[in-house]
């Protein structure tokens, strides 16, 4: 396997997204405190695995962050979402997995809370962990749920800011647009009255028919059909997109800003099916909300609405360039019933 | 006509809703600014009116205030939440008025407003006015649209804080439990960390059915169909609510505030029929919302979560007693085709 | 323990909610096919346990139902509405659990569904397994997580028409108005062009401050604060409420008729506080959802919602004698660190 | 002007988007019983207008169809999805105007409903109208709303299959990625089981920026502003989507359906703008729901949930063209402090 830092990314290819600058990694982990971590399961039969967002440094469940989510297409499993939706806010890292690991990974994240509470000396009675999932099945033995509690806390482990994208961790196994998918990341600055923002968004990609897949235009999916690579047509799938950001929003203008990875989304060729659970979850590390030793009313800063825009389009143009790292990144697998080709294999075809 | 600061309420008959202490007038105008008008329109076949909440003394557009809306049942005519829910901001005043008239009301409210901006030197392009209604065809001939726009301006100049109750204004025509309803008004106080603040509510009482009217628990409504006083019972109606505050909330807590005004209408007896619009709409005017001239990052100050639920009480406490003033204030109004008698009246005969 | 069968009811107390008849057991297993199956634990830490509704006795994977949610407050961690949402069907059993094993109980209920689909011959690759929670901390030592996916295996193989209510399965660890919750249930009856067709409820009761607490008005809660029975009165909790029918009625008609059980909640005394995740999910059994193997066009009946006003009325009945009846049949429960009493103690005591 | 049956539409061009059979007119009027109508107004000042979809040739206060809404950006202000949310029922014409006409062309539509139930002899108390808008300020001087109740008569009486597009009617005054845009639709057939359905959009095209503007992946707006055609800039704006099909849907089915209209509006360039209402309407003639008059239960038919993808496909393909011939078919337009270039004009310049 290649190194994570010498694999090609899609701006590699010279293909770059949009007009705004990237933050260094060009990768979620440019919002200060982020990490992600892949525990990667690979066996004949099992092509799967689990990858977590790590919010902050600290433990998420005292410095709770303003969060959202926003559902396109609900055909999914994702845990987590209807507390978000009343409280605004994440207090736990962010789990991904295949669809039939969700229950486990969800119990897994509970006992890491416990465990980390227990050292914070603060007694835990409820946690609401957020587990998000795509559907593996055409790679991976999904019925026999491989997935352990112990791969979940090995990917916590991991977390770090220049991880790996591709077919890893909870992306192992997933397919998007028939070819190989998986982890992809990308970020986005955006400056506001002279300070520098990051966006940044991370996707497990497993959506899409290769007729539909563009980039910057450019109908790939049809020409990807005419040449040898063979892509598997039979998926249905679903997508995963995780924004993160540092700038400073209310859980209304977060979900306002993350319901524009549709348009990042759309703009690869998604024309969102039927069986795929399009899901966001967004947070902000700006502020932490205020605990029950705190005063009754806490000062916060949001966005002054009329500037907002900008926002939406580094939410779009990092989902966009997400995917497409998703895919470019990935290998080749070889699944129990059949294999998924690579983007860079085609490519290199090309060149 | 009794003077309207000697008409009794429901505290005059001895009857406290919860524990909370009211504002000076117990009535919505206790949050500091808010102000109410009404245009009562009385004819032998019309009874129907307008009534105006007036968010703030300033230029609404100018000054926008966090805002939030909840639809209970959506069998309704309301106008202007699909930006509320959007932006989380008010605009103008809110104006209630009766099925068939709304769209002339909205059309005076952009009238209204454009001047208002032209007084201030400002160009107006876009507006959202936000519009209620109740259908008060039992007593009013509905199909002839009394309503004309200098009602609606009246009402806006009309407004105070000290205004009538009862069958007035956007009240005049409407039933409550078979009853006269009406505008009913209430407010409470809440105490945190030392400072006071006050949740006022407004509603256009014109729902449920006799049998089910409680106060207190005690099922009045039984003994009022056992009593002389014939309540009507063909009725299927509508009720809004408006919720304002001066405490510093996001339109996300605001919401989860206004949501909870169902537990003081459910407390008067009503189980949400079929046919009622039920509708909360509520505004804070602890900040008003940054403008194109402002920083791109707006401080503002939100509730402490952990510190809402006395918030929660304020306003199921003030919108129970709120529906019983807009009963009890009530005068019987006499319709083309038929009669509402008044639970003042029913009150008069039991003692 | 009574034998459940002589366990009194709120009925055996001369307290009837509402008018409408209720089925033969009034219970939510009164709709045909519907069966629910508990399984306590018991020991000197742990007071929990699971209970599952099973919606009819066919694989529900194999036969989807019509199906709704409503989230009132969403400060819970329930599990499997997003997809309920978007496809308006249910194709799993619903469970109910303590807070923090959801996500065991979930693994379970795969493991269970991939085990009912192998026994029918049938792939399965994706499921939306429901499950719904109460935090039971005051009487169970939460933390340790005491479930384990054989719990959840009984509770299904014990799941009967006539089950028991009270301190039982779920609901063995909650708390409601201070005194010991629990399971209960209840059902009515309604005719419609001279069909009788059942609504049934089931919760898991964990709310309210014993100072609310209401009997058909009567407010029995400060009675209780007044008495010798020492309510607890540090709870925050949550209800979970169960709706099934046999009515033909579109999924959006049944998000209508299950948002009514807000009306049976209320009117027991909750004020839908804060820490409180009050949810509705409902289905019915009137029809099956077509399967990839039936015509593109299926021939379903629903409800005139002409009318549905009666339907609404016997979801909040239903709810709450269902509430009622989780307190009434109730034993008082020593937990690892402290004690909840129960309603039948206190009502033993005035009589 | 040319005659409408000329106009040259962007089919004419060679643009054929997506792989779907279009409907005889390749219009909203491809489903049967579907008319359009305009009334434009054109001064030295205004450029505004009103168009009415007209969803059957029956009084729909009778005959209530199946009807959804979606709101991808609640930025606006179109009236009456409150009701439609809650019912899924449409029981009048959809109107479209301009942002400041909005309560007046309600008003006009409440008459003209009574009108017709008085034509039919039956009482009216209560109506629904749904009238959405754009904002058209940049060439129109909006502030003096030069709409009166006349014209939307006239666009009433005008509808038909056969209609015209472009700067027509509600569309006269909008712009669309800093060209002309304004009224264009397209339609698609969908074959399922031997049968034909047909799904159409209507759109009022006003939003996005010059330098998005794709068309089946070229990024035509860079090439725009290379060109002498010089776009206006300063544009934010809106786009509403009416979708009418005679497929039997569940309102559900329907509103997964419209929402597949971001595809296509996406696939144009959008990148969902912060000022841009995007709203979608939906209607299905397949049924009309139950009356009073009939039984309790209703027999319809809905779509097999499994087979729903095409319909998604057809929605986002049609929008896409209705999108581009909104703009094709527009002729320049002089407003009162500007003009507005067509997309025809600069097509000619290329050929």
């Amino acid at each position: 396997m290649e190194n994570k830092r010498e694999k090609k990314r899609i701006r590699d290819y010279g293909i770059a997204i949009g007009s705004l600058p990237t933050g260094k990694w060009n990768k979620i982990s440019d919002v200060p405190g982020v990490t992600v971590g892949h525990c990667t399961i690979e066996s004949e039969t099992h092509q799967t695995g689990v990858t977590v967002v790590m919010p902050e440094k600290k433990n998420p469940y005292l410095y709770k962050l303003p969060a959202a989510s926003f559902v396109l297409n609900g055909f999914g499993k994702t845990q987590g979402l209807v507390q978000i939706d009343e409280l605004g806010s994440l207090e736990t890292p962010i789990a991904l997995t295949n669809t039939l690991n969700v229950g486990l990974v969800h119990d897994a994240m509970v006992e890491y809370m416990l465990g980390e509470c227990k050292r914070d000396g603060v007694p835990l009675y409820s946690i609401n962990p957020v587990v998000c999932e795509c559907n593996d099945s055409s790679l991976n033995k999904i019925e026999e749920r491989a997935v352990r509690k112990e791969h979940v806390f090995r990917a916590i482990e991991e977390a770090c800011e220049d991880f790996e994208e591709g077919s890893v961790g909870a992306g192992r196994g997933t397919s998007c647009y028939g070819l190989k998918g998986g982890i992809g990341s990308s970020s986005r600055q955006v400056e506001l009255d002279g300070k520098t923002y990051t966006v940044g968004v991370l996707v497990q990609s497993n959506h899409g028919k290769t007729a539909n897949m563009m980039i910057q235009g450019r109908m790939l999916g049809k020409e990807i059909l005419e040449s040898p690579i063979e892509p598997s047509v039979t998926d249905r799938g679903s997508i995963i997109m995780i924004i993160a950001t540092d700038l400073p929003v209310s859980d209304r203008q977060l979900r306002r800003m993350i319901k524009r990875a549709s348009v990042g989304l759309i703009r690869t060729g998604s024309f969102l099916g039927h069986g795929s659970g399009d899901i966001m979850v967004g947070f902000s590390t700006a502020y932490t909300l205020a605990t029950k030793a705190d005063p009754a009313v806490q000062p916060i800063s949001i966005l002054n609405e009329n500037v907002i825009e900008i926002c939406f389009d580094a939410v779009a143009q990092a989902t966009e360039e997400a995917i497409l790292n998703s895919m470019i990144c990935a290998d080749p697998v070889k699944g129990y019933r059949g294999e998924k080709r690579s983007l860079s294999e085609w490519m290199k075809q090309q060149s």
